[in-house]
């Protein structure tokens, strides 16, 4: 006799756009479906970039997918962002950025043009940089099968000293160091998207960190923990370090700057600027003693000349992300639930 | 006066499936629409992965994205061929496979049980190949923006002598090996899209190929150049081996096995096997006294088991890649002019 299987079975499960926000849904896609499969120290640190053994050197090694729509949007494109993202990633780990790979992913009847000026602004990008393009691939798929261009960049770094920057270098007492103000890469890309327009324009704070970080390095600041803004963030940035350093970290909410035609926008779309993506902007943890030098380090890259530090680590019971308003009151932060501003990188 | 400039431009050039054969349009589109853009010494080499120092070590860094349709096929899956292409990327430059990254694109709407086969079928493969899948990446894009899912893996491998392989070591007189009967991967993947059953079921070649490597360097042969047959195949890999190196390559027709339902496949399909893509199949150059004993160890190899000796390097007036049948006369081989089997690896 068949009996119909009385426990309910999630063979139903799809992959949703809040999958790819860098929030709640993204973290369990990870854990559930993708790390369980790939066992090995890297993996179980869920980084965007690993710091790796390669005879006696350490070298940083990072990726990311790039599907921003539009491919071209004020103060970049496509091309930029895949150069300045995956040096980002691994300028976050102290390393220097050395190498790129360009794996490209074409959509038959793209405009020849337009491949032609996302490839010139790469190669623009990476000069600047400093980095070498070195190895590539290209696929084409059929027409409604991409949007157009898809980029993969992978990028190799090296630590040029022994460094531990990470989550667990995060200390009771550390001062967070905000590079800037936060919310224009994402606003950006949603006002050109539903074709808002403001009195002072809007422009994506995409940008290349790691001169930055060399520069805190090589002032001899310690530097425990770095972390761009990307996907889901100042606020989920906060919450996932508070988890994985288990401390709390506390943010006052006033000393977060927020541009007045993002704040804007983020009123007309009832979006909340904490949680919008940035592409150029970037957090550090640095002990007490070092956060005032380190700030006017920072105020003096031009990436990073609106550097404030926005708060300090606690050690308490509970390891959580917390905001204090004005008035002195706290809020918990959560991760962005589900996805606010699809494909913003 | 305005006179309309009598100059054709080319601002209606799109991308075709074609540019992502492998033959002569891929050539065309890096040459006059990526190259120009990077310029450094390992760009202007063109090819699949790149020997770079870092520090006093030698690595070796490549990228692939896989857009294979199907996504599940006889003999593999896009999470196989995801690790084992990258594998044989850094295999064929003699480097041992130490680091993977694996950077995903999904389509919503995706069964999380598709994503679960895949992702277990990578690690199944990254464990067997020995490498370890250090960094990662998920995007999700709309309905009708993807196809379910493609991968980008990039990989770093580590030369463990100094090691000089590549068309610029071939020379004349040195033998052609071949590892096996081609075909069979784009075969597959043809006769999977189309529905055709054959008496002898047709399995893909999809294999890693730096076992086979490592024992032809360890047993001290002297490889002068490596090669796996994706895109393109045999055929358009002598071509673009004749013209790098400067030399012609003559390969005996009757030497190149070919297995029977690939041969009726091929016929059935008006198809030429020399030009059908293969995932687990390469050529390697050695000089003509390591020749027989290149052939036993590779022989003794389960991904090499059928391996040939198919030809020479001549030094001849053209650098050519020639094709010589049974009754002594010889073609000229061409690279795939067009587009053969859109989105096979």
């Amino acid at each position: 006799m068949n009996i119909e299987c009385p426990i309910p079975v999630e063979t139903d499960e799809l992959v949703r756009l809040g999958h790819g926000s860098g929030g709640e849904l993204s973290q369990q896609l990870l854990q559930k479906h993708i790390f369980p499969y790939f066992n090995n120290p890297w993996v179980a640190e869920g980084r965007d970039s690993s710091v790796l053994p390669l005879g006696d050197q350490q070298l940083v090694f990072t990726t990311d997918s790039y599907v921003v729509t539009p491919l071209f949007f004020p103060g970049g494109d496509i091309g930029k962002l895949a150069v300045y993202g995956t040096v980002n990633d691994l300028a976050m780990s102290g390393a220097r950025p050395l190498y790129l790979s360009c794996s490209l992913i074409l959509e038959e009847g793209l405009p020849m043009e337009t491949l032609d000026r996302v490839m010139a602004s790469m190669g623009e990008a990476a000069a600047e940089v400093g980095v070498a393009l070195v190895t590539g691939d290209t696929k084409v798929v059929e027409r409604g099968k991409g949007d157009g261009l898809y980029i993969n960049t992978s990028g190799i770094g090296m630590l040029e000293q022994p460094l531990q920057i990470g989550p667990g270098q995060i200390q009771p007492g550390d001062r967070i160091l905000l590079s800037g103000d936060i919310g224009r890469h994402g606003m950006t890309i949603m006002a050109t998207r539903e074709g808002l327009e403001f009195e002072s324009p809007l422009q994506s704070d995409c940008a290349p960190l790691h001169g930055a970080v060399a520069k805190l390095l090589n002032a001899g600041i310690v530097v425990h923990c770095l972390r761009d803004l990307t996907r889901g963030g100042l606020a989920t940035v906060l919450v996932e370090l508070a988890e994985s350093s288990g401390y709390q970290l506390l943010a006052r909410e006033d000393d977060i700057p927020v541009c007045t035609p993002v704040q804007g926008a983020c009123e007309i779309l009832g979006l909340d600027p904490l949680y919008v993506a940035n592409e150029g902007r970037f957090i550090a943890f640095v002990p007490e003693q070092d956060a005032a030098r380190a700030q006017s380090i920072l105020c003096g890259c031009p990436v990073s000349e609106g550097c404030q530090v926005i708060g300090e680590v606690r050690n308490v019971a509970r390891p959580q992300a917390v905001l204090e308003n004005a008035l002195g009151y706290e809020r918990l932060l959560d991760r962005l639930p589900g996805e606010q501003l699809p494909r913003i990188c």
